[in-house]
């Protein structure tokens, strides 16, 4: 297989930014892949074989690199971007894998001028337990992998004609030979849907979690399979989920969507009504299991 | 293995009292098992060697059986309590596994006297998939089996003087043999803490379901296994749940616990206070993932 990149930087070497380094690394041996993290994390990313060189700061990371991934939590990503955008090569693509899009792709319009070109991301693809520790090359395989088209004429990628700059065309043929489905969508789009696919239900299983802690916590060893699946969301850290939250302006529509949802099936909690509501849950649910 | 019982019937053979009729089989292969349920679902129950006999009503299924396993919907339980408390032997026991226990415990201190004796219990033992299709010997191993402790000295079991009674007694024996760990719990008690740990996240995942399916039903292909997992439950038939929404009286009161819950994290959006809410999911995650 042809090297599209063949030195990769990799910002933020945790759960996706190390696995986004095996599966390269599995695919393509021959590449060079720097990383920047916290010291302990570029340890163990080094251990497992994910990067060939730990760096001491971002710019150093991506001095060299033609693809530079960034995958740290997205105020982070925001906030790195001027940094970012004066170290790398002109010849880079520079893409990231935060869970809002707008934001970051403001923030890349603002930092890169052509011929820099950057290129916002989304994969999907997450697991119950983040770190190094848990990165895995097969990651990305079969799961969708959210791209932004530009939704502005300052984008860099409206400037370099979309998908026919060819350092998109070797993303995308990456993202393909790690076996992720690109789909591309506006910013915007992705975080309206995401607003309802992942975030909602993020705030909804942390707030279930608590009403359950509060009401019956000390039965915890009695609940079934089915709250414990139901709250799997709830394990999850707030230093990845505060960014999100805070750079999705969706999110807030979407919780008064479900409170009133909520506060509809309680005043059907005693008549045949709930039954349409049943039907409409069975009916998403049917739809999920399509892709499982 | 002694036999406690000779000849036990199972009303409703679905997935709980085709399991249950399974795992009974299985560790006394002389019990006779007569069964009562729609003619489609008896057909299926005998050909899974799940009942030696199908019969036509549940006077006929009762007749003769010294253990009455009732697996049906609450209500409906609760509306055949009468016939059932007429047809069965003075020496029976009958026992149920409808999900709340205030209502059918209520319902059989109405309709049975002593010596007959009814005894509440509840098998945390549940599948994404029900009917006798998805029935499993192994259902209830290693799973708490709640049995209701008698709140009033009207209640058969209490004159029966609790466990001490020879037919509590091989009823224990019997759910021990079959892998299921017995609970006792006051049936208000159970029907408080179930509320929590299994009803309200029921209804939880019906708002939500609705909620995603409004907001990004024709994207549900690019949600990701977290989504997916959080709305297991969003299959759940409402005809199952109906009654429990119907007989669980403290449903409300959690529903207006959860929409308390989310309107604290929508009004926490944007600031660090957010954080205290994950930690406290965190927590209840923890004590969740310690019992699986």
């Amino acid at each position: 297989m042809t090297l599209p990149f063949r030195r990769v930087a990799v910002l933020g070497a945790g759960l996706v930014g190390g696995s986004f380094a095996l599966a390269v690394r599995r695919t393509f041996p021959t590449v060079h892949i720097s990383g920047w993290d916290r010291s302990e994390v570029l340890a163990r990313a080094r251990e497992r074989g994910a990067i060939d060189e730990a760096t001491e700061n971002p710019a150093s990371a991506c001095a060299g690199a033609d693809l530079v991934y960034i995958a740290l939590p997205v105020e982070m990503a925001i906030r790195l971007m001027p940094e970012i955008a004066a170290a790398v090569s002109p010849e880079a693509i520079v893409t990231d894998a935060a869970s809002t899009k707008v934001a970051v792709c403001t923030a890349a319009d603002a930092a890169f001028s052509p011929p820099r070109l950057f290129l916002g991301g989304h994969p999907i693809a997450g697991r119950e337990r983040g770190g190094i520790e848990h990165a895995d090359a097969e990651l990305f395989r079969g799961a969708p992998y959210v791209l932004a088209k530009p939704a502005s004429a300052k984008s860099t990628l409206a400037a370099a004609e979309e998908r026919r700059d060819a350092r998109v065309a070797g993303f995308l043929e990456m993202l393909g030979a790690i076996g992720a489905r690109p789909v591309w969508l506006e910013a915007s789009e992705h975080d309206r849907l995401f607003a309802y696919l992942s975030h909602l239900p993020q705030l909804a299983a942390v707030a279930l979690a608590e009403t359950v802690l509060d009401g019956a916590g000390e039965a915890a060893p009695l609940a079934g399979p089915g709250l414990v699946d139901a709250l799997r969301l709830a394990g999850s850290p707030y230093d990845v989920w505060s960014g999100i939250c805070r750079t999705n302006p969706e999110l807030r529509g979407a919780l008064d969507e479900l409170i009133a949802a909520l506060e509809r099936v309680r005043g059907r909690l005693g008549n045949a009504e709930l039954g349409d509501d049943f039907e409409r849950a069975n009916r998403l649910y049917k739809m999920l299991r399509r892709i499982e």
